[in-house]
């Protein structure tokens, strides 16, 4: 953790305007209920107004002056975002500082590392790779042959890239991330007997990943069967996503946990898909897309806005969808009911 | 696997009557398909009495006598419990009995291990980390700083623990699955050029776990972003299971493969979720729900019960609803008909 | 990569007819986008022509002579099934061709290497575990003890087999998969407080796979609780799958990403499964059934076909159902309609 700050340099950093004692010294940020003299603690809207009064935060970043309470105060538009920078302020991401090869780690004599990178016990780094300035591998991560590690990567324990794998600068993949495992891809081979088997098709692609991409835990992400598979600039994926061979993820797209994209799937810039979303492939989502979660998709989505549901509509129309199928058997009982009716009459 | 058993001392382990010879002696259980002489197999109910005539199985746990059997049996009221504990008898959970750190593994010197701990190859364990009597950590297993594993806590390989991470006792952690992952947590920053990128939220919390917990293969439990995300006493995770920062799971619940739970859902105590249930963040489920499997939780459950579905219901009438989802081609079939003959009328 | 080859002997192990220049040395393929004078490209069907005419391959393999284009054709009447092959003649898979035992790696003494064998670094191998001519192990990966690694296996980073895991000849397995962590099994136990609690039971059978299996990246495959959990020969399976204990996968069959099989679950030969299929346990469904993706088995399936959905349907009245469910807000508004409508008549 950073040393302490100023609260005036804190509401400097985020556009902010002091209520109370701008000097105050801040060394932490933490939730209201658990916040200290020396923390700061965040306001985002009127719900958590009665959590503020009872709080014992020394500072408080809030959304609107908060009245008769003891805290310095921060005001500012937008308190997730002001949040955000504050705690990366005192919780900066992990970075090499100095260089530390770990004596158990096995990097090949051709691997190209910067300087400093730290890399951890039991990690394995192939021929040709490179490693760039400030990255961190931890513990037990294994980097094929030819890969390129950008400059500020951290890779958490026993996160694997095969071989050519290239990720940008800044990029953080989670413990026990895959990327670059063979995609899924064989054809039928009716052979002699007439009895279907499965005739591998070598996968010799790769997988490109931007700058600032962050990659959850146990995730598998799939190199090109031919080409790339490509996560653009700024993507956030959540844990457990699988991502198959040649999908394109365009820059500052998050994808929650449990989604599942199949083959060449393309997903254009600022997608958002909300968890437990799964793709069909060879579809196409253009710009500014957000999927809600347990969605299915299984046709191309062609105009940017808000969808849910299985088959894939319009968020409003889902929601509508989803109560009357809560409602089904009360349908059909009124459709026996006008039968009947109509029987009589 | 332990020494043989008299049958008699296996019945009174489980309170059950012995029918026939009690002082035979059992070395191990087996399926009733492959139980041999020396071997118990084990009856839950009527559908298992064709098997059991004819199983070679020198012992039978039984729910009533079986007439005209050879084997020695034992009378219990709940077979499949006492199956479970003689088989336990014969196959007990590991654990260290002399201490064994392999020379490969890399302890920092600031750890503190108790006596006995089996510690395999190529594991490492980080600062001030404590791990308690009777351990098992196996091969590639890697543990933080300032983590608390239990006394007799088994680690399968290349389990992870991020720092921080503190594990009751009896904990049993499955290969691959990882603890303490940062959550999902980003705050959207519309910066000058008003295009949308992530800002990320710093996850400092961290994981605890209770006692008597197991989690399944390539689980990914993140950490809290602030305070803790807490894994109750008893409770028992399967395979492929994302728990998302700030959840908190009640003693004695037990999640099958494949849930996913989004952020701060709050499961109560002895709750129990089929396989592939998944749920929306900041909800909370009561004590004593039971949710089937392939449901969606999207609002909370406030009153104990079975629950099935998408949306979540009844389990009863999910079984209708699905029944008449089923029929939807008949049903709209119907309506036209309705139609027809109303517009005739 | 292999060396290069001449188009007619390309030809002649797919067993096509030359169009062109047949002595044109090839040496490798490519996507039709990027493929240049000594690569191959392939044009599997109509949609793919217009690239094809764009392209700058060397050479194509078409589905039907392409006139007027300079490249020398290979005509057959399955490309796709002809380009996997010529494909893994330029990229086979990987094979140990000289023993190589890494220095890190930790080989139990009782442990039986064939000649050749590559054991990456930190690689981890038990007692008496069998590893076959040929195989490859890869970075970190571990085995347990008492297995058998057949001929030519892979082993991807990180992959784990429990103790007493099988595996055939050819078997691949992509990096993090985890073979033979325990079944979820429980019974529930009301001690004297009547308050449930679960008591494991101990998980002691095994996993058996068969020759030619390939498995993706952070799967988990659970040792039968007694008895084998099998992978039957030719059998594919993709990333992030999770097959519970007992489960029986018949040859040929191929699992896409995503899917979950319940514990006892029985698949027949050449069974296909898209992705995000779930089925409940004990169910068996018999050879050559197809089932869409996003599919939930609750019962068995005992006639081959396609079947799709939730509940599973012939795969045709899938999409009426889902079609018909798309439109729900509108029947009941038909049906509100009706209803008016008789009561005014």
């Amino acid at each position: 953790m950073a040393a302490g700050a100023r609260v005036a340099d804190l509401a400097r950093l985020v556009g902010g305007d002091v209520r109370g004692d701008g000097d105050l010294v801040i060394d932490g940020v933490n939730d209201l209920r658990l916040a200290g003299p020396s923390q700061l603690g965040f306001v985002r809207d009127k719900k958590a107004l009665a959590l503020a009064r009872e709080s014992g935060a020394g500072a408080l970043l809030v959304f609107e002056p908060l009245e008769g309470h003891a805290a310095t105060q921060i005001v500012v538009a937008d308190v997730s975002l002001a949040f955000a920078r504050i705690a990366s302020r005192f919780f900066p991401v992990r970075r090499a500082t100095e260089s530390d090869v770990h004596p158990t780690a096995v990097v090949d004599p051709s691997a190209e590392l910067a300087e400093p990178v730290e890399i951890g016990p039991h990690v394995v780094v192939g021929a040709r790779t490179r490693i760039g300035p400030g990255a961190v591998l931890l513990a037990g991560v294994v980097v094929g042959a030819d890969c390129d590690v950008g400059e500020g990567c951290v890779l958490h324990p026993r996160a694997v890239l095969y071989d050519r794998v290239r990720l940008g600068r800044n990029v953080m993949i989670h413990a026990g991330s895959v990327l670059g495992s063979d995609g899924f891809g064989y054809a039928p081979d009716l052979g002699p007997d007439a009895e279907r088997r499965w005739q591998k098709v070598p996968q010799v692609g790769t997988v490109e990943v931007g700058d600032d991409v962050e990659i959850g835990a146990n995730c598998a992400i799939d190199c090109g069967t031919m080409g790339a598979t490509r996560i653009g600039s700024g993507v956030k994926i959540d844990n457990l996503v699988h991502i198959a061979h040649n999908c394109s993820i365009g820059a500052d797209s998050a994808i929650a946990a449990f989604c599942a994209l199949a083959g060449s799937t393309t997903l254009g810039e600022r997608v958002t898909l909300g968890g437990h979303v799964v793709s069909a492939g060879h579809l196409r989502v253009v710009d500014d897309v957000r999927v809600g979660g347990n969605s299915v998709l299984l046709t191309s989505v062609d105009e940017p806005g808000d969808y849910m549901g299985y088959p894939l509509q319009n968020r409003t129309r889902w929601a509508r969808t989803l109560h009357v199928f809560g409602d089904l058997p009360e349908i059909r009982r009124r459709i026996r009911d006008l039968e009947r009716d109509q029987g009589e009459s």
